[in-house]
């Protein structure tokens, strides 16, 4: 029986062809910094985002976490929304690894605009620690997949210079904000002193995130990954999938966006849902109303073989990705639209 | 010329009588717990609120920042209110001493309800930190000093009960909150793991708190001093003006809210103010209309030997107690009417 | 030109079968715990010392600091040899991740006595950072390789249960130790309450190591490695490599240990060398006489393509491994021999 | 009966003189800087020291963990000796309160050499946390009250600015060391980023110590302060006791001294005695021999009103100052020269 899972575009299994491309990977010792297609995949991904150099990191949580260290000191502040996957899903990273306090922001699905930030930067007060880092995530995933534009984040970015604050960007799936808004990733360099992307949500690959920055930021970073327990050997495997992801799989991701669009109309049109989130990228939160319950909901998928996540009280969060093909698609549309006949009774 | 002082009950000096007490105090090294006058006050506050044991330690910030280290492992969360002191006053040491995170909950005038703390205790799940602390302050500050009655404060204590998670309250000025109350210290020691109070504010003694709890709670909490560099040598100086003050301070503190009630009475009748918070002990915050900015109104007070706090855009906060003798008030009040007067153009 | 590769036994590539084993890999997403091959190698590993689960890590350096920060608290102290990796080569890590002190002791060759375990375990006072931890190192890399009898970490073992102190192993080179000395990986499960393997060393596979202990300590481990930033996607592949390691790397081991001996007994009677520390496992410790300085002796051998490491002043280390062949050998031995004729002066 | 107090020189009471100092003094609110007494004190001991400028605190301890904080991120290194205070009796603070590691020196009589110091400083590896701080204790306390004199001091100094790294001085004794050596304090600011000096040693205040440095350092240390909680009200009264001992209490510390002597000739005499490091200041450190258990001796001391610190297995303390009087010791040498005749067997 297949399985259609919609949890997260993180489950996604490397495609025949990016196999391939591991496979034939070259590899060397990367603590000796040795390891051919891992520094190819740092330069590569750092030359496409218009910075200087990169780090290769076991995972996104690992290269936000690196990041907010290397900007802040202890006994600091980091301003993000409260929805950020940072403060929210890092099992309080931020204040473990980091020292660091957080000002947290009520944006507009998981966007901040300038003002909020601003209003947020501590006043120079011993009482207060000061603030250091603003960080935004692109996509939001809590927001449900909403993007900030190029001027919007310059907007943020002209407030933080004012201020003498770093800027961070949580790009776990900025290349969906990229294809969603047609934006030129070599512009991202001019706002953020660090980037994080991920390899393995939407790209598809198995294993990886980049951290990028100047130079003397990624010296510094690589000395934290060591500490953390980030620094591996031969990766090149593992890089070489992310390189093959970054040639082969951005432009698809606006498949996923479509199939996004499709789940949000049947959604909309379904009297078991209070509201769907618009959808921009590849993410569907919807409200449940008090026809079904979200466990509920999700088991019923379950029955049906589609996997989706609970995200909080009535609420189901459904992602795209390269695993969902067009059947699976009309599969989920098919029992979704079943499900609002057959609704159980709560 | 003769200052009147209304940013904080933090200035006040001590009664000739108080100092007398001082100075008659028995001393001892207290790093062996030898000081007398130090473990006779330890006793008696821990007495007074229901508990087992107590600490001396040189500020509210150190007994706020141990129990919450105390309470906590780093990784781990506590649940306060967004204007908590322990949050917004204390430099991030939650952050900093305990590498813990922290959970904000919107209460209305700093106060949280039973449903808002539930709501914002983590679920177990890898991704978030777990929940180990809830705290209260009562009064609280930047609620303009409103106060917790104890079947709210007992309501709160279910909650963390039925979770597993401690209770501490930050009792900088809960000898207000408890003379407005009429209520028994004595019913706290039920529902609190650990109370810190301040000698220092109301009470009007020169410097120090105590952190309240059971006997094994209080024995960490000394090692904890120990290495954040709270102990001290022969403080009974000092512990004698805190007996003095628990002895003599506590009642008064019922002219320093009909104080405050005379100028929330005034200001809420000049046409540069506002709204004034409605006052419930001994402090007074309003928020000035466009006629002045804050540091302005500040300003004109200056000139009129009243000193006062900017507390936010357009936010003013008086402070009244022990050292704001019935002349100094009508000097205030005269000076309020006075501004309404001659107010500048903005 | 082939380049013999001294500097480590972490250098190795994965031989064309265990290339193959990891192309075969099944992989699902590990954060949901559905990697089946992350899943039976962290058992299989397990099984193997005798302990309940385990855990896949990207790196020794994680699996280390995993283990003490899950046996400590910030304020406790860890004991380990003054040449323990976890204090000389994780970057200030046990402070850093752990915000525990170390007591350092000067053993024999990086191995503690039970009596020099004991001495340094803190009595009970408020001065002290209590002792949590003991961690042994086997082998020992910066003791030239050498091991711990089990006899030996039994004896230091009763110390740490007599003190209600844990026992950890670093055992990145574990392997080396059980096969010089036969005996059996169950037996280690009595002793430690949790150890690190690595699989990247002497075993050959490219990356990762693994935490193993009891079910609640590796739930406890799995929270942390999130924070750090660990957890994997598809990191299936990888552990193929280890399953595969485990199952055909292990006896080969005394071959490198017959390489590593064929060494000292050259480097013995070459006249530049003050003395080698006595060839237990694959490690190769010497120390040059004043005729060579240790970056000119590495830089002599890297002109006949031959790659060692300066291990601190006029210290040099070779390890052998997987990737270093008999043809190999045969060079570095002769280049020795050679140098000991042509000898530098200095 | 009179109790004759060895086992410290923190256990003094204020003279009646000082007592009435305190007395008189003005105070303010130390958190807006306004505390007059506490504001000449700063003074005068930065200007002591030459120095610009100081911070007083409850504790050397916080002036010490405060001067680490500051000079040292997380994942950095201090070096100290294996002795030192810092490390030894400070709880763990370096580890939890600044994230540091520790190089351990094995100094003569915890005085560590410019070459010690100079071999500890870490290479530039990303697997060493880089070396950022030196601290030196003086006089030192389990050096049984040795000293380094200025051309030492210089000398470490220079190797310390020649690789960028602070030099902090726990001067908890140091007019100790400076009656002793007849040296100017105004040297040691040409040589020390940081000194901490305690006013509740042999200085015979009740509580409170120094931290000195320039503008800039004081005024991060002052934000570390809040955190730690260590900042105070009205500490007025405290400092008025350390400005009469800076005024009348460092020449006396000759007698402390002499007095040692005597306790050093009759104790070297004693057959029950091991060995006593010669005496330099106002500590006595002795091993008792195999008459006599550490605990047994001082318990036998404790009879006849004398109190006294093991100091490690066989070791004993006696710590001279100014509550000994002339008779006090006289009955304490008289005590000496008894147990030499009746000794237990053991």
């Amino acid at each position: 029986m297949t399985i259609t899972d919609l949890r997260s575009d993180t489950v996604t299994r490397p495609t025949p062809a990016m196999l391939q491309a591991m496979f034939a990977a070259q590899v060397g010792d990367d603590v000796y910094q040795e390891d051919p297609t891992i520094n190819a995949l740092e330069q590569k991904a750092a030359d496409l985002f218009g910075l200087e150099a990169g780090l290769f990191c076991p995972s996104g949580t690992m290269t936000n976490q690196i990041a907010i260290k290397a900007h802040t000191e202890p006994m600091t502040e980091v301003i993000c929304d409260i929805t950020a996957h940072i403060y929210q899903y890092e099992g309080g990273g931020i204040m473990f690894n980091s020292g660091a306090s957080v000002a947290l922001v009520h944006g507009e699905r998981g966007k901040m605009t300038p003002a909020q930030v601003e209003a947020h930067i501590r006043p120079d007060n011993i009482h207060y620690p000061p603030t250091r880092l603003v960080a935004l995530e692109n996509t939001c995933n809590k927001g449900g997949g909403s993007y900030y534009t190029l001027p919007e984040i310059a907007a943020i970015s002209e407030v933080c210079k004012r201020h003498g604050i770093a800027l961070h960007l949580d790009g776990a799936r900025v290349f969906n904000a990229l294809v969603a808004s047609g934006e030129n990733p070599q512009e991202y360099g001019k706002y953020f002193n660090s980037i994080s992307i991920c390899l393995s949500k939407g790209l598809g690959a198995p294993v990886g995130s980049l951290l990028l920055g100047n130079r003397d930021f990624i010296k510094k970073s690589r000395r934290i990954r060591k500490v953390l327990g980030g620094g591996i050997r031969q990766g090149g495997y593992l890089a070489a999938a992310g390189i093959y992801a970054l040639d082969h799989h951005v432009e698809r991701l606006a498949e996923d966006h479509a199939k996004a669009k499709q789940l949000e109309t049947v959604l909309s049109q379904s009297d078991y849902v209070e509201y769907v989130l618009p959808v921009q990228t590849n993410i569907v939160i919807f409200k449940l109303n008090d026809r079904y319950k979200d466990a509920d909901f999700v088991a019923a998928l379950a029955e049906n073989n589609i996997r989706a996540s609970s995200f909080g009280p009535q609420m189901v969060r459904f992602v795209t990705h390269l695993d969902v093909s067009d059947d699976m698609l009309q599969h989920v549309l098919d029992v979704l639209q079943q499900l609002k006949k057959q609704q159980v009774e709560v």
